[in-house]
């Protein structure tokens, strides 16, 4: 930990909440609330104090009644607004500035997220209105793929790539949890309302966090509960047999069915809020109902019936595919599976199952489109999932800004451009009474700058923020996320978002191309290895040859996949003509002299952009070093020591990609530029 | 461990030293000679009399002065075979049969060596001559890659295929060593003389068994000695950093060579009998002394000079090259490395230095040519290092008997087929003056069956028997062994002599093609991934694009290495049309099109005997069905099992190498036998 850092203290970098953002705190605070929740404003109010001076003018915190008693701002009555928050949820706040004094109202978490508002500059420009703020996504959850225990090749944290588990160390509970605070406190500011705290493959050592390890849940349980967060775990569809000495995990087995519901009474004693399960169940070898003939209705209704009784819900992910497919089938595809699977399952599922659907058909590709899945569910509560760790997007060593890939998602018309209400954000809010939201993986580990790389602390930010508001800009995000973790330095800002803002856009460029997806290294996948996946059992082919490359899904001649969207989609992805360039691979096998609407061959564009990619990726390091002095000098390093990875990185794929399509294709570059 | 097994011992499978070897020492033995080995043989009596009962007639193992004193043998005086023991060395052993009586006449080891003998039916024919028996190699050593403590992804034996180690559990040396006291005495069958103790790379747990552990060595030593085997440790060029507190580890430094020096006297204060040290220096990450800018010879003669006064020899392995080379350079050569590197140091070794060669110039693989360093440094003492474990043929899941291969090595005439002394196995034994001999990395863990798959003992058999003896037919090893190891049934020697005796080149046959190499999944090496190593840094590329495949490694056009050979070979693997088939694509680059003297084409040997070797691997099991009943059930289940595996990774290299060559080279298969 270096030691020019404001204010040292247990958790070290203190990401978005330190001296920037208690700076914004108006010096005088009148909180006017009670309840636990206020008291954790108060807490924190105490705590930014002693970062920094805090601005001028004053930040009055009002629960209804509070507001209420008052009667009026700025000559204007109070009651309107306080009949809209009173119909908009307890998540809910208003917000007002009135000359030099900032108006909240709120209650419980209301009041809280508002409260962060400030602290965050999301002060509205306009003074005579109220703001009112209420969350686009019922559910804004972070799942943590983190394991006790670390696995000889998986780390502790499956897919994490910021050190050992925030949570866990040496098998069990931290003793000193003063980073998970902070941690549960930077959620709390982007409005996320629940996490899950165990990998979705449980191993059995964690599995026993249903049981007789719960005092862990529930001291973790009281950490975020604090910042007005749900815990929820992440159980194994085996615990019966696991745990509880059973022969058998079938859904239908009235041994199973009590089981369940004794367990999660014992949950519910010793954790009265506690959030629900997570489960991953018949994928990538996790135990399921399939085993016993059963469907995944009846294995999440199993899990639903034993919660429902306390309030539980049950996060049923739709991640289930075959994952020892045979390379040499053609016909079978994986991006088909999820909707497969689940789509006629619609109308099974109990009212507390929330089926939890990765944006895309494959996984968490740079770029896939959106999971034919979303909108084929709609008698179903559904969440859809994002990836905040960056597993198939530079693994937090190369920069990738992901707001403008998940905006791009958010705001996708499923029924179409003319098709109102069907966005996947709309689709994933669902309806009052099938509320859904967004689930992520969280980005996060032991790590003393939270995420490995500092800047990718910008992605879980934005995640909260797009689970709030889906119509935020991700550039407007980035600017909140620049300012209260930097400070107003405008080069600060100008860099930042040089380096950032299209950095997804320049990830996609110089690595697998056209939405055709992974070429990583197997296991790790990280790195190129354009047929890493080629020949194995995974589903993720490319079918490169000499003369062409692509999938095939179409329904004319191919898989069929392109047929499970509705129109217009079907037919815009069924024909390669219409079907947009970054996905011209996700849906078609097409010659590598095949000319994109860009004009550009398909091979051209692979040469082109993989050594323009490049050249921009080597531009970065350089704008960064103007930064030194102006950035905390750890964090500077930090960042310096990545871009070089993601410059020897960036270089490999540039060149191996070039030169594995030369060798197959033959054809020059024509701009001449060097292939080995 | 079954049940069904004569004998249950501690060490459960007896290898080829159970019942059936039993069964042929004579009822009556009458030693005359005494010291610890004459010890270890009474033992040894006992031992194998509690298995079977013995054959009939009587075996006389008598000393030179029992002899001396008996005078003559079936009326031939006993002096002169005497006279010429005195001059082989204290290793050899003279054997005749008289009616039904056979006599062993032998000093220590060379008793030992001509009682096990006896035992493993090796009495020769002709009953009225002195048999005399002396080993080719004076260096017969075995290295085992063995850690003390679990690497997270290499496993507990590096490149081990058989199980955790047999010396060490939870980083220590095992409590009951009962089954090392059993592989010692299998060891000492074959003749082996020497054995490393731990991994060649050196970590900083098993670095102390210099200094802090020593006393494991110790024990190891105590267990190895009662079979006449020396002890050897594998050594960090470090240790003066890592375990003596020095700042450097410099060959010149006067604290190094102190610290050396102290550290070796040490050893044999507590090990009199120590052989010495291993080192992997400047390889594969190891340190060694080009970081002081020094030579291998002056880092070789450092440790040599701590261990001259105590006569201990230094193994110094010439395992040297890049391994962070560009892929895009095609100039540099791997292959070259080792001779690069050592040839021109030739002369500069102490002479208790052993220059350690691995038999090819890559690393191991189902075909190379020999290594041109053998044969470059006649005034070097040289080892010449075989794989036993099987990394790159099959990890001991594939049946592959390495023994046609290690014969082919030894008897290869470097310095070409009329030039007399000049065989590897000649070189490698060198001169009175500069003994060499041949070291291997063992294929043995801590698995039931000694190594993973029970046939795979076959491999350790014919290692140790042809060090003693390189003229031995791989065939006649493999009836010793079988004989041995299953007893006198026909059957089954004649099915496992069909499983074994072909099954390196059935290997060959079905994966890497004439010569290339590699091919394989990174990290473990098994399994077929054509492209796996093409775009690393580890120097194992094949180049393959639409057009053609192979190094280039030709004077006129390629990487030179070709030139390293004396002639003949530097003329004959210098061209296409004289460069044997199945080193082709080893020293050219050619288009699939080309012709082999076959008189098929490249692409068409691809196609076909992939197709083959996968046809006559699906034989071997239905072969092997035949007998159940006749070998012990665990052993017979354990063979099918892995005969599974074979079988679906055989088919697995067939379809990725058939359907990678096609679709690179789009040349149908003109025996129409399906490409995927």
């Amino acid at each position: 930990m270096s030691t020019d850092r404001a204010a040292g203290t247990a958790t070290g970098d203190l990401a978005w909440l330190g001296a920037h953002a208690a700076a914004r705190l108006p010096r005088t605070v009148h909180l006017r609330s009670s309840g636990p929740l206020a008291e954790t404003v108060e807490a924190e109010i105490a705590r930014l104090r002693a970062l920094a001076d805090g601005a001028d003018g004053s930040l009055h915190l009002w629960d209804p009644a509070a507001a209420a008693q008052e009667g009026s701002v700025a000559g204007d009555p109070v009651a309107e607004v306080l009949e809209q928050l009173a119909g908009a949820g307890e998540e809910a706040f208003a917000l007002r500035a009135d000359g030099d004094r900032i108006i909240v109202i709120g209650t419980g978490r209301g009041l809280l997220y508002g409260f962060y508002a400030v602290v965050l500059g999301q002060v509205p420009a306009s003074p005579d209105r109220w703001s009112r703020n209420a969350p686009a996504q019922p559910i804004r959850m972070l799942d943590h793929w983190d394991n006790m225990t670390v696995h000889p090749v998986m780390g502790q944290v499956e897919r994490g790539y910021a050190g050992g588990s925030l949570f866990y160390e040496h098998g069990e509970l931290r003793p000193d949890l003063t980073r998970v605070e902070h941690y549960a406190r930077l959620l709390a500011t982007i409005g996320i309302n629940r996490v899950a705290i165990n990998n979705v493959n449980v191993h059995a050592h964690e599995a026993t966090l249903l049981t007789t390890r719960l005092d862990q849940v529930a001291r973790l349980a009281e950490i975020f509960r604090a910042q007005g967060i749900t815990v929820h775990l992440a159980v194994s569809f085996a615990s019966p047999i696991l745990l509880g000495g059973l022969e058998t995990s079938d859904p239908l087995d009235p041994g199973v069915q009590r089981w369940w519901r004794t367990t999660a009474e014992a949950v519910y004693a010793r954790i009265p809020d506690f959030g629900g399960f997570v489960v991953k169940a018949d994928s990538e070898g996790q135990p399921g109902p399939f085993a016993y003939g059963r469907d995944h209705a009846d294995g999440a209704n199993l899990l639903a019936r034993a919660l429902a009784p306390h309030g539980g819900e049950v996060f049923w992910r739709a991640f289930v595919y075959d994952h020892h497919q045979d390379w040499r089938d053609r016909r079978t595809d994986r991006a088909r599976a999820a909707h497969d699977h689940f789509a006629p399952l619609d109308g099974s599922f109990d009212e507390n199952v929330i089926v939890q659907v990765k944006h895309g058909p494959m996984d968490f590709q740079v770029r896939e489109p959106v999971s034919p899945v979303i909108g084929a569910m709609p008698r179903t509560r559904l969440a859809v999932e994002l990836q905040v760790t960056q597993e198939y997007t530079g693994q937090q060593k190369h920069l990738c800004y992901l707001a403008p890939a998940w905006s791009e998602i958010l705001r996708f018309p499923v029924g179409g451009p003319d098709s109102p209400g069907s966005t996947v954000a709309e689709l994933a809010a669902g309806t009052a009474g099938r509320p859904g939201g967004v689930v992520a993986v969280s980005n996060v580990g032991a790590d003393e700058f939270w995420t490995g790389h500092p800047l990718a602390q910008a992605n879980l930010f934005a995640l909260g923020r797009l689970a709030w508001d889906g119509q935020l800009s991700a550039q407007r995000i980035l600017g909140e996320w620049t300012a209260a973790t930097f400070g107003p330095d405008p080069l600060v800002g100008e860099v930042v978002h040089e380096l950032l803002a299209q950095s997804w856009l320049l990830y996609e460029s110089y690595t697998a191309p056209l939405g055709v997806g992974f070429m990583v290294r197997p296991g790790h996948h990280y790195g190129p290895d354009v047929d890493g996946y080629e020949y194995t059992p995974w589903g993720t082919y490319h079918f490169a040859d000499r003369d062409g490359i692509g999938v095939d899904r179409t329904v004319a001649t191919g898989t069929g996949f392109a047929g499970l969207y509705p129109e217009p989609w079907a037919s815009l992805y069924e024909s390669v003509r219409t079907c947009p360039d970054e996905l011209l691979l996700f849906f078609h096998h097409v010659p590598y002299t095949h000319r994109l609407h860009s004009g550009k061959s398909v091979i051209q564009h692979i040469y082109d952009s993989r050594a323009d990619g490049c050249e921009r990726v080597l531009t970065l390091r350089p704008r960064w070093q103007q930064l030194e002095g102006r950035v905390p000098a750890d964090l500077h390093a930090r960042v310096t020591q990545l871009l070089r990875e993601q410059e020897r990185s960036a270089q490999e794929w540039r060149d191996q990609l070039r030169s594995y399509f030369f060798r197959a294709s033959g054809i020059p570059d024509e701009n001449g530029r060097p292939i080995h």
